[in-house]
């Protein structure tokens, strides 16, 4: 089964490259499929779900996490578990068949799995001018405002990453490749990309 | 011009990727060519030469390098300054065309030449498991003596770099590409990390 995940930081463009991947190696990309499961599965509103998973409240993490439990904080205890539920989710999306996953913690989740991870990250500069590009119009943050929401975000994945993971967030050492996407066009680099996953897989299978 | 540094863990396979990487590019793969420089230009034997640009020692640095005059630890005078002189012979055979550099600093020396800066790391295992087989015959290390000389090895490579450089040694920041050799036999993907390569000092000359 060929499983990789993309973990990334916020604005390096990871989720282009996953999708890219998807598409350049012809398997499933889940994204809005994970929400769209949550949402049935628990009969709430797509969007609901997505902004609690969005929000990433530690909070909503459940306890029956198995092998971390001495590492959770503090739970606040009758939240709803859409983390928990996507949980679910993704392990059962991915038993399906052949997938890219971006984010959503999918490195330790499907972990049993040996999927081949991706960190994707880029110099700040690089991060701020693509989320200046990808921002609505009327959205006029300056650089200054956008490199504190990038680290915001950025904080938020490491601080739900660490509980969970034996590396930390961003740490090489838990991923097989880490691709700097700073002052490179992504779709360009992706054949390379793919066509290395595809000769790990072989020697990983 | 195309120079691309590989900079890596002991035992996770950097020299071989550098090496198969320039004969992949037909480009010069720089290692004992430096050493022989520095060895004439010093009237050193290059034994002698090698062995002290191993052992790395701080002291040895010159105060001369520029930019970073602040960060320099105590200098002991008087001491040959073979790392100076392989500085200058890294610059001057670099000027001299495309070629891949494994370790000596030479992401930092070559900086303004904007190179595509490779760093290979692998799981502590895949590293001592390489040492072992690499080794001598008659040298009969224990798992435990490998993996502390591979830590004592990688600790002076990382105060050599981080005296000098922006970014610490290993930091994912500093490279553009990170590759994790655990897990993979080397050559068979080297031609991909090749064509990525390529591709990036096309959008990057």
């Amino acid at each position: 089964m060929k499983i990789i995940t993309v973990s990334r930081e916020f604005g390096s463009g990871g989720r282009e490259l996953g999708k890219r991947l998807a598409d350049e190696l012809g398997i499933s990309y889940l994204d809005r499929e994970i929400v769209t499961a949550i949402a049935e599965k628990s009969s709430l509103d797509e969007d609901y779900v997505e902004r609690n998973i969005e929000s990433g409240l530690l909070r909503m993490y459940p306890v029956t996490f198995s092998r971390t439990f001495m590492h959770m904080p503090l739970i606040v205890s009758g939240t709803p578990d859409i983390l928990s539920q996507q949980h679910r989710v993704i392990l059962e999306l991915a038993s399906r068949g052949d997938c890219v996953i971006v984010g959503r913690g999918a490195d330790i989740i499907l972990r049993e799995y040996s999927p081949f991870n991706i960190f994707v990250y880029a110099d700040m500069p690089a991060k701020v001018e693509r989320c200046r590009k990808r921002a609505d119009e009327d959205e006029k943050l300056s650089d200054r405002e956008l490199e504190k929401r990038i680290k915001q975000i950025d904080k938020s994945r490491a601080e739900n990453h660490n509980i969970f993971a034996e590396s930390r967030w961003g740490d090489k050492c838990g991923y097989h490749l880490c691709v700097n996407t700073t002052g490179i066009e992504i779709k360009t680099m992706v054949p390379h990309v793919a066509a290395y996953a595809e000769k790990w897989f072989k020697q990983n299978a």
